[in-house]
């Protein structure tokens, strides 16, 4: 191949689940779209890196100093959703079902990678029950063992002055009972309603 | 989201295959490898974009006027492969089977979708045989209709003045006979040869 295209291909096998059979059929995609496209690419993923930074009050990414949920006064700036990671807030967005505000950690307590609570936004997350009118704060990192774990940490530093929630566990939506793991059915056991 | 995220969302999933969830994750992806990653994509799409021209001898694409294998001295000059496209030079090339040089297509007679001979390289062939030393053109279009019909149609063209051969066609190495579809195994029992 020609050096470009291989410099390319080399580049977008870096993305996850992108191997070089999919990075080189991207490669070729982009050269046939024709120039227009590549260019407008090319300046998107560049103004994306240079211009995105860190909301200064939620921690989500943002291309101003706060972020447009930060910012957007239709939202109920009383109640907190706190996540593991950017995306997370674009899965919840989507779903539309919330509509109050966010504080993204950047992580989670995980002792055996060496990330303790100093490396995440907790301190910043506690900052903001004294500086701003929040009345529930909506824990909602993974429901995996450091999920749960750093849920159960930040609860109990925060409970005595806000209201403390989590997310449910459950049967997700159109799950088979028949396949459903032993921990998830056991939780939605546990969590029975009346109807 | 933010705009500079949205619009890379909106670009990668123009890509094929990849839809609005998988440019999310690559977008995400970009953002957390950090600047330099994703100014150096940026680069290299750009001049890839820009650099990128047809070669003026095979018509594969090319960083120079000629392209790496048309300049290559190791190949054998007096063998042409044809090709309907770029990726079909790469996936050749990959697989070490060829030795001598390519010549592109840019498609193939596909009178449906409205493209004649007059809109493929078939000429700038015609041309190429007259010009250089060549003794042999492998016809490597698909085993598809209009590949065959191609093929078919430049093997008319050029047998008078040139060595036309086509691509055998027969079982995919590693296949079970099982499941081979009919033309397939029709093809391997017409081409069988003696061991």
């Amino acid at each position: 191949l020609n050096e470009p295209l291989d410099e390319v291909i080399k580049l977008l096998a870096r993305l996850p689940g992108v191997g070089r059979r999919t990075a080189t059929r991207h490669a070729y995609t982009i050269l046939r779209r024709g120039e227009a496209y590549g260019l407008e690419l090319a300046e998107a993923v560049s103004r994306l890196v240079r211009e995105t930074k860190l909301c200064e009050r939620c921690h989500n990414h943002a291309a101003e100093a706060l972020c447009r949920t930060c910012t957007d006064t239709k939202r109920d700036a009383r109640r907190v959703c706190v996540v593991q990671t950017p995306p997370d807030v674009s899965a919840i967005e989507s779903s539309g079902a919330w509509d109050g505000v966010f504080h993204v950690l950047h992580g989670v307590i995980a002792p055996l990678d060496g990330i303790g609570p100093g490396d995440l936004k907790i301190h910043e997350l506690i900052g903001r029950i004294g500086a701003e009118p929040i009345e529930e704060v909506v824990l909602a990192t993974g429901a995996s063992v450091e999920g749960e774990a750093t849920a159960l940490y930040i609860s109990r530093l925060l409970s005595d002055s806000v209201a403390v929630t989590r997310l449910a566990r459950g049967l997700p939506a159109g799950s088979d009972l028949e396949h459903m793991d032993a921990p998830t059915l056991a939780r939605a056991f546990e969590g029975r309603a009346a109807l």
